[in-house]
Parts: structure tokens; sequence; C-alpha cells
């Protein structure tokens, strides 16, 4: 392990950080709520430290694999723990380990969150917090369509040639070009979200923060009724649109914007992603109209936008479905693990993952029947070579293997059923709220500080593909 | 399809399950129930009708793959329609529903029953309910070595060449040679545990019935309390030892009796399956004992009991584990998950296809540090076959789907998640006893109609390795 080049990329990460705590320190200046000390004092220390780390590690030779999950799953982590300095310092997350885990919350996009009072903290900190999103956004994109393809995590790049993207356009070559039109696609979509929020009402501070939420696929809400403190159906049907979008994948996005729009309907992944969230839609609209309640304007509405929150993983709440039927609440958790489309800011399993699965099994009820027949699995027109399929199917069982072992773990802190269960696919999924003690009306803050600790690694380990994060407890990476 | 092959076997069963009624009818007689001329009419009918049924489809014409499928799966329903007659018709167990789950249960080893005061049933009856446990072993034992491997269902046996078992051996060339070798060492088992069970004071109904919920990791017992109606620990290691070794394969078994014990220790899947016992042991026994239980013979004994039971799916009960801590129940529901090994009467997803997935991560992880390296996936010397893999992790995948599905529809009746959870678990999985409302000390009686029809499927569904009974929804099938 050369830790050299490894501090040469956090050194720059930390200037990364610094740069964006320039952002809640205007708003801190405009808003007078004397936290702007804390915040230069918090952007000259990182700068400094940073600065040092580069000045140590002048030169980075090149980097290797092994290096490079390291240097991943270290800026998880280095973000995490020095984006949550703030929270600790100001007092208003009395609890490092709060603090820490509100942080890791919204770089890895999930959302969950331990503040029981989110509008007693002072705006500039709200901005911050939600920030953590819009950059965890920005850092999900690069992994997905640069660093993951690079260092062999995740597999569909392979095959997944059925919409081409940006990747194989000829203007831009380079993965690192790709990831650049992709954040300017994501930079676009912030700037329209936010416009369109605020000509809904909303003033620019909320509609940045909410935006924040959406595009990151995060659900940190500067409000502690997540949406429902909007009752404009207007507002929930544009971040119903934006957060759907922001599950789908941005390469979709990025040709749509260059009049490319019938990829969407070419893209399978995007029809099988479409397909699921109208059947959830249909199947809670139901069970709620069996249920007794009248099937009005306001329960479409608000069972379409928690369908679209849960399975695009974003987490943003309208309504307390912990008193829906059961069974609406059982579909809400599957739509927990089958999560986002790959190149999303979207987590969990990812529909690609989903849809090969059941192709997978056709096929090999096929060859039941015909054992002498060859029936490759397709996405589209191409066939998924083999590695990858048991690549992608391993991926699946490592990702329940997980959950199952998490769940174990929380049930031994003392979590009840429910509540395990909720937290932990909330968590590894990157969706925010779950089920029980953890639902939807209720926070993470209850939680004992272990429980809090692996939680936060779950959300970590879910962000980065489970591999990135797993390699590094195996013992042959430190051979 | 080619129906006059399918019904000529059919046929053959018939005689088959009219014989094995003369063993209750025999019980009858010996102790006057009256239940006799019920039993004998029931023998006539069958014989009348597969006779018939003979005479109209005289000669087999070969049969296809097709045809080999359907007639697996109508086998279990065709024994579960007839052989729950004599409970339906004798009016012990009035609805025709849960006569017929009962006997599924029987049939698939599964254990899980619908009666409410097991005692009061005349023991020719009782005789009979267990007997299914037997002939449903015998009938496992054949699906393992015979009929999947002819199908192409499972896959294992393609590359399990560590231990040879029978099928390599020069003196059983032929998969039908192997079936019968096998069912030596089943007979031969139950009538050392019978004897053995006897010799501890339990009288020949009830060390028989005992023996036959064991072998087959059954679970049905004559006793309301289940095992834990007798107090010996004696007669409870004779039978943790006996579901032990009804849970491992029984090729190690027949080589033992040719005294080549060390197989057993070469083989992976039984030293990863004695592996699971031991920790699940290990875990339950730490957690009841921080949990401020005294570290009596006892608990000891009742934790390994339980552990084993539920493991190798039998579902035995010598202590209410309702009660016990949380974890541990969480425990044995994961156990639920794994079962037994492959050549077994265990069912669930068995010990080689975990161990095949636990390496194949392994080896995933390995080619993330070393792209260009290749590690096969290894059970024992051999390397498994990737498609082999692909199929195995599949049906992983496949088992948890079908699960998730079942636990969703469970809901949907009405069940709370506790009792869905296990009520799915434990019937797909062949255990019997679930976890909440049909939980060790409970039953399932109280299910709606619908949920038991549901739960016979997923007991089939399980004991056929799913694939063999998802085949006939499979519209091309059919075509």
């Amino acid at each position: 392990m050369v830790w050299r080049s490894i501090l040469h990329i956090l050194s720059g990460l930390l200037f990364i950080l610094s740069s964006a705590l320039l952002f809640p320190l205007a708003w801190s200046l405009y808003l007078e709520d004397n936290l702007h000390s804390l915040f230069i004092f918090h952007i000259v220390g990182m700068t400094l430290l940073g600065g040092l780390l580069k000045y140590l590690n002048p030169r980075p030779t090149g980097i290797s694999i092994r290096e490079g999950f390291m240097t991943v799953a270290l800026s998880w982590v280095i973000f995490s723990a020095f984006g949550a300095l703030p929270f600790r310092i100001s007092g208003y997350i009395p609890s490092y380990c709060d603090a820490f885990f509100e942080t890791m919350s919204g770089f890895t996009t999930t959302g969950a969150s331990i503040l029981k009072d989110i509008e007693s903290l002072p705006k500039s900190l709200l901005f911050w917090r939600s920030m953590t999103h819009w950059l965890g956004g920005m850092g999900v994109i690069a992994l997905a369509v640069a660093i993951f393809p690079s260092l062999g995590v995740g597999g569909f790049q392979l095959f997944k040639a059925e919409v081409p993207g940006p990747t194989k356009d000829k203007i831009y070559p380079r993965i690192s070009q790709t990831a650049k039109a992709l954040w300017g696609v994501y930079i676009l979509f912030t700037v329209v979200e936010t416009l369109l929020l605020m000509a809904g009402g909303m003033d620019l501070f909320e509609s940045l923060c909410t935006t924040f939420g959406t595009l990151a696929t995060g659900g940190f809400s500067p409000r502690n009724a997540s949406i429902a403190a909007y009752p404009s159906p207007y507002i929930h049907y544009v971040i119903i649109f934006f957060m759907f979008a922001a599950g789908a994948s941005f390469n979709l996005h990025f040709l749509a914007l260059k009049r490319q729009f019938h990829n969407y309907w070419v893209d399978s992944e995007f029809r099988f992603y479409t397909g699921v969230a109208f059947l959830a839609f249909i199947c809670i609209i139901t069970n709620r109209w069996f249920s007794g309640e009248h099937l009005s304007e306001g329960l479409w509405r608000g069972s379409l936008f928690q369908a679209v929150s849960i399975l695009t993983t974003t987490g943003f709440v309208t309504e307390d479905y912990a008193r829906w039927p059961f069974v609406t609440q059982l579909i809400l958790l599957i739509l927990m693990f089958i999560g986002g489309c790959s190149s999303s800011t979207g987590g969990a399993i990812k529909n690609v993952r989903i849809c090969i699965l059941l192709r997978y099994i056709g096929s090999e009820l096929k060859k039941l029947l015909h054992p002498r027949g060859i029936f490759p699995v397709k996405i589209g027109l191409k066939p998924v070579p083999e590695n990858v399929l048991s690549n992608t199917i391993g991926f699946i069982a490592l990702y329940l293997l997980l959950f199952t072992l998490g769940v174990v773990t929380m049930a031994w802190i003392g979590l009840d059923m429910e509540s395990a269960v909720g937290a932990v696919a909330a968590t590894l999924g990157n969706v925010g709220p779950g089920l029980g003690s953890v639902g939807p009306v209720n926070n993470y803050a209850h939680l004992p500080d272990l429980a809090k600790w692996i939680l936060s690694f779950l959300m970590m380990a879910g962000r980065l593909e489970i591999y990135t994060v797993l390699i590094i407890f195996y013992p042959s990476f430190w051979r």
C-alpha cells in the first residue's frame, strides 16, 4: 500500500470540502447567525491540513487497484469525519457519534437523521446538512461512470450497450469527460428544480435544500415534517418528477438533452424501473382503498409520492406510511431493496440487477425443458456474459447476506424485529426512514451509539456497492 | 404432454400408497379403534382406482423431460390428496383443507400441524400421520440421487466428486441402484433408532412414530408437547444424534457403513454443516447465558436440541424457543434458511449452496484485487463449473424471492410480520414450527383456508427444489 498516493488524493478532497463550506459560510454571514467564525476557522483549518498533506506527499506515483479501493472508502470516511465537525463544534449536535451519523447519512445520500427538531438548527448548518447530499450525489455519479469501471466493480458497464450514453460518444471519449458531462446534467437539473420550487412559493433557501435532497435521492429536508410541511400539490408533483428522474440513469437524461428521447423507451432498465414504480403505486392504492380510505386526489398523490420516494431511495415523506395497512408497508420495504437505476444517484440493489436475475431464472427454466438448448440472458440485444451474470446474482445474494447480518446485530443490540429490519434496509439501501421505531415520523436519535456506528458503516457499504468496502476487510488485501 | 405415461406412473404410486396403509390398518386391528373398515375401504378403493388407471394406460411410452416434471409434482399432490382422506373421512380432521395441509406437511417432511390436540386422535391415524413423513423421506432420497439428476435439477451432482458416494462405485453403477443402497441405510437407521428409543423406555408405537419424524427430518410427534413430553435426557440425545445424521448426506453414511469413515472429514459440505450447527449452538447458549439463564445441563441440551432440530429442518421441540431472547430466535430463523445437506432428507437452501456462495464472494474479492487472475470456486479439489455456479446462486436468489412473495401474500391475508415471516420460512424450508402465532407451542389451525393452501404449495415448492414446481407455471412448458 503506497500511502503517499492515497494521502495526496485525500488532501485534494480536503480542499474540495473546505471550498464547499464557503456556501454555508455565505448563508451564515447573510443571516448573521454568529456561526461565521466557526465556518471560517473550519475552512482555514482544513485548507492548512490539506496543504500540509500535499506538501508531505508531493508526487503521486501511479495508483494501483489496492490504493484505489482504499482511497474510495477513505474518501467517504474523511468527508464524514470532517464534515461532521461544524455540527459538533457548534454544539447543535452535542455527540460526535450523532454528528458523524448525520454527515455520513448526508454524503451517502441516505437521509437517515438523528435530529429530533430539525428547525431548531440555524439555517447555515441546515444548508450544510443538505449540501452533503448534493456533494454525495456528485460523488456517486463519479463512482458509477468513472471510478467503479476502472476498479472493475459493478460489471454491467461491460455489456450495457443498448443505450450508449456519453461514454461511447465520440465527443466524450474519456471517462472523466463522461463524469463531467453527467455532472452538467446534474447541475442543470438542480437549477431547474430550484426555480420550479420557487415558482411554487418556496423561498430560495428551502428550495435549494429540497432540491439537494431530491436530486441526490437523499431525503434531508429543512423541515421537521419533511415534504408534508408544504401543502401545495404542485410542489409535491415537482418533487415526484425530479425524484423519479434522479433514480433513473443520468446517461439517458444526457441523451435526452441532445434530443434523443427514444432511449428512455429502448433502455430495458428504465422500462423495468417505470414498471416497478407503477406496480407498487397500483398495489398501494388498491390496498388503501380496500382498507376503507376514500379515493381522493390526496390519496393518489400521497401513494405515488411515497412509492417513488422509497423506490428511488430518496426517503422524503408526505404521509405517515407507518399507519398504512401492513401489506403496503411491506411493499415499501421491498422497494427499499430494489432502489434506483445504474448511473443514477439512487441506491440499493438497482433495477438492472433485479432485471438480470428475473431473466436468468427464466433462462434456467428454459434450460430445464431443453437441456441442449442455449438460452443466453439478454439485456436489450446483447447477451450478458456468464461472469457478469454470476457477479450480478452474487451481488444480490451478498446484499441480502449483509442485510441479514445487520438485522441480527441490531437485534443483539436490542431493537425489535420491525425496527431492526427497517433500520438495516433503509441504511444499507441509502433510503433514510425505515419502519417501526425508525419509521417516517420518527428518527434514529434513540438508538445506542454502537447501532449508529454500525448503521453508518452499512450506509457506506451500500453506497460503495459493498465489494469496495468488504475488500478492505479481506485478509489478502493487506498481503 | 403424453398423459398416458404420467397416469401409468401415478397408478403405481396409488398401489404404493394403498400398501402403505396396511400398516395403520394393522394398528387399527390390534388396538380395536373401529377405524379398520375405513382403512380397508380406502385401500380397496385406491387399489381399484390404480388398477383402472393402469388398465386404461397400459403401455408407458418413454417419458420426456416435460412429463418427468409433471409426474414429480403430481406425485406429491396425489399422495397428499389421497393420503388426507383417512383424516377427513374419519372425522378427526373435519375440514378437507386442513387434512390436505397436514398430509402435505407429512409427505414433504415439513411437520407443520393444524392439530390442536394431537393425542385425541386414535393411534392408527397418528401412525399414518407419522408414516407420511417416512414415505416422504424415501421419496426425497429418490429425488436427490435419481430423479433430479436425470431431470437436470440441482446441478451439484455434476461436480461433487470429492466424496464419490455409491454412484461412482462400481458395485452400484446405476442410479436406481444408488437409491436402493441409500434406502437401505435409511431403513437400517430406522431400525436402530427405534430400538435405541425403546431402550430408553418408549413403547413401540411412540418410538416408531418419533423415528419416522426424526429420519425424515419431519417433526410430527404423537405427543402434544412434541419431544418435551419425554423428560429423559438419553432420549433427547438419541434424537439429536439421528436428526443430525438425517440432515447429513446419506452417501456419507453409506460409505461409513463400508468403514470409510474418513469421508465425513473430507466432505466440505459436512464440515460446513457441522460448523454451522456448532456456531449456532454457541451463539444461542451465550445469549441465553447473558440474558440471565443458569448454565445447567438442561440449558445446554435444550439449546443444542433446538439448534440441530431447526437446522436439519426437523422441527421437533423440547423448549418453547419463542420465550428465548429475540436474537436467538433470529438465529433459528437463519438456520431455517440454511437447512440440511445435499442427498439428505433435510430441506431449505442446503449447506453446499451456502458454501459455494461464500466461496464465490471470496473469489470475486480476489478478482477485484487481481483483475487478470483466475480464481475458480472450488468445492473439495474440483472447481465448480461457471453454469453450476450461477445455477446455485440463482437458486438462492429464487428461494429468497419466493420467500418474499410468500410473506407479502401472508401479510395480505392478515398475518402479522413475525407470524408471516415464520410461517413462510418454516413451510418453504420444510421445518414445521415457525415464529409468532405459528411458533413452537402453537400450530397452523387458526390460519384462514387460503393461507393453508398457499403454505401447502410452498411446502411442495421447497421440497421439490422450487424449479420443478415453478416450471409447470412457465408458459413455454405447455407449448
